[in-house]
């Protein structure tokens, strides 16, 4: 293993009504609250009456910040911060999927200093201090609930960063499976290829004497494989809903990464991807993350890949070459995605050409010039994998 | 899952060579610490020496406290707290293992009062503040490093007590594998043991909806064994000793028992049985714990035992009836720790009769009326299974 520091203070509340815990935890928080969520679908499915009714209920006063986008918009960003400074904001309650937390994140760092929040964003300047603030989790897929980074677009310069800051760790999240029951389909496939895409990013790396790790990190896949299938035919159904919650919950919670460092190439494409097209991020990975396995494979490697097949997907290695087994594995994970009805190709999204390829290559360059831990992959890597994704 | 809180505010440096960044931690922290350790060892092998080197570095003062016993007693923590007292102690590191660990947990909020800290333990007073303090492990096992509770003997009563207070976590928790190659065979047996204590009473639960946690669980039951053998005839061998430290520290960190609550029964026996023999705990849990799953084996249970059997230990199913699966399974973990030289019965500890067997029973009651969650336990039974035991 490498030598890891695991700090992850955010208190977590999981589980069926943990909704009901939201006036106790606020009211140690805050007297004045943002409440920041996105197109109002909280409206529609009762969450937003059980949120204001626990705000009553800690008698907190609170105004809205309503609207965050999925891929969060700088200007989003710069209005929560507006609203902070000007109404003396104290506490910031984050209701939604990974866009609203991601939002908040970028607002808690913002709405503390004098300097432009983009420049923050960009690592060009620190973060001081940060409101504190807290999640309830709505869609599960991104765990950005107990993680510390955050992906903001700024949607003038078509440029996606994402940053850090010890700032932006929630004081408390809320992840209530119920209150996830009425996601729609394509969301939920989004989520769950999100959550499936972290576990694989963990997966794929060089660290030696992680055995441990990488059971879990199986178990994990192969649970959330099953899971998401039988959550695709059955939307309502709660254990399902739970299962998968948790998985996204702790996929990105550290817990799942101690000791070793995974790839991460394939988020960096999709964010220059998703900052030139504007396309769900779920829906982004569901096309890239086989193609980059695709592209990667060889021989040095093969056994990662190998391993992958037979103890995520029970591919049946007898008779076979390691290279088939591997590819089979690969197969495996498309067709699983495939079968969610998740995208498979860009042309999902009506891109049917490379024009901007050049342009997303460039973007995945400059934002991370060490592109991927398990293969560093150049510009022209990039250009490649894009092309597979046609 | 049963809905539940995970709050695990401790950092956890983990790693070979961690032990470089105390300096830097204590510095955060404290002026004048208070060092507590057991019986000498991290003088010999050259502990003392590195932590004394990074308290200079951080400038601080400190005095000690040695001496601290497996067991840990109520007149050690009494001794600690007057120093805190007397010195203005105001951070206090803990080297060593579980023992030296619960004492420094009792000591922190004894310190903080005027009450009697025996009080605070029985839980008849509580706590109101703690000196914070810090970790250091050199013996892995009990994963005192990131849980809250802590186990104090009262050697006048002979009563053995569990405590838990949220003042009782650590600032900072250092997990050096390079500190425990010198640690004898007896005790990294019985380490190791405790380490696969705590996963197994996590995995006797009637939760539902825990497919993923029982995977994790079964993974690191099975990896521990299989390292804990290699360990056990290779004690110098750094990745062996990484494996079990970092296994023992997740056991116990709340990560491994989310949204559900294990049994937990034979651990209060064993409190019992080592406040009246002052028996090493890893020893006493050797011997209970496959004797508990004899026990409580039933018709209505035996799909869990199965499932242990087949998925820890690879017992073939095939032509079995359930409970033959299920036996064989609590025989390979008898004989696996038999193996390494575990102790199989109390003979081993000079226990050759029944004379203490009431007294244990009763003490057991005392402190834990609602024995064991997943098979409840009344005296008898504990009775009973001491008789087994002998």
């Amino acid at each position: 293993m490498q030598p890891f520091m695991y700090y992850n203070p955010t208190k977590l509340l999981f589980g069926k009504d943990q909704i009901n815990q939201l006036s106790n935890e606020i009211g140690k928080y805050g007297r004045k609250i943002l409440l920041v969520y996105g197109g109002g679908s909280i409206k529609r499915n009762g969450v937003y009456e059980k949120i204001t009714y626990e705000l009553k209920k800690a008698n907190v006063e609170w105004v809205e910040l309503m609207g965050v986008a999925s891929n969060p918009k700088l200007s989003t960003v710069r209005r929560g911060i507006d609203i902070c400074k000007r109404e003396k904001i104290d506490f910031i309650l984050a209701v939604g999927g990974g866009s609203v937390i991601d939002c908040t994140k970028a607002i808690v760092v913002g709405a503390k200093t004098e300097a432009d929040v983009w420049n923050i964003i960009c690592r060009k300047t620190r973060a001081i201090d940060g409101i504190p603030y807290g999640s309830i989790v709505t869609l599960a897929g991104t765990g950005a609930e107990l993680s510390l980074s955050a992906v903001i677009s700024n949607e003038e310069t078509k440029e996606k960063r994402a940053f850090v800051s010890s700032f932006s760790r929630a004081k408390f999240s809320i992840v209530d499976p119920t209150l996830m029951i009425s996601v729609p389909k394509k969301h939920t496939i989004n989520g769950v290829v999100d959550t499936m895409s972290h576990l694989l990013e963990h997966y794929f790396h060089h660290g030696n004497n992680t055995n441990i790790q990488d059971e879990f990190l199986e178990a994990a896949l192969r649970n959330v494989a099953t899971t998401g299938t039988k959550l695709l035919q059955d939307l309502s159904n709660e254990s399902y809903r739970e299962t998968i919650a948790y998985a996204s919950s702790i996929a990105l919670s550290d817990q799942m990464n101690m000791g070793f460092v995974g790839d991460w190439g394939t988020h960096h494409i999709e964010h220059a991807l998703s900052a030139v097209h504007d396309i769900p991020h779920g829906g982004g990975m569901a096309i890239l993350f086989p193609k980059w396995m695709e592209y990667v494979l060889d021989d040095e490697n093969v056994s990662r890949f190998k391993r992958f097949a037979v103890n995520v997907f029970g591919v049946d290695p007898s008779g076979k070459s390691d290279k088939q087994v591997a590819q089979e594995g690969i197969e495996s994970l498309a067709n699983l995605w495939k079968e969610w009805g998740a995208p498979s190709s860009l042309e999902h999204y009506d891109i049917h050409d490379d024009k901007t390829f050049s342009l997303i290559a460039h973007k995945t360059m400059e934002t991370a010039p060490n592109c991927g831990n398990f293969r560093r992959l150049q510009k022209d890597d990039v250009l490649q994998i894009l092309q597979k994704s046609l």
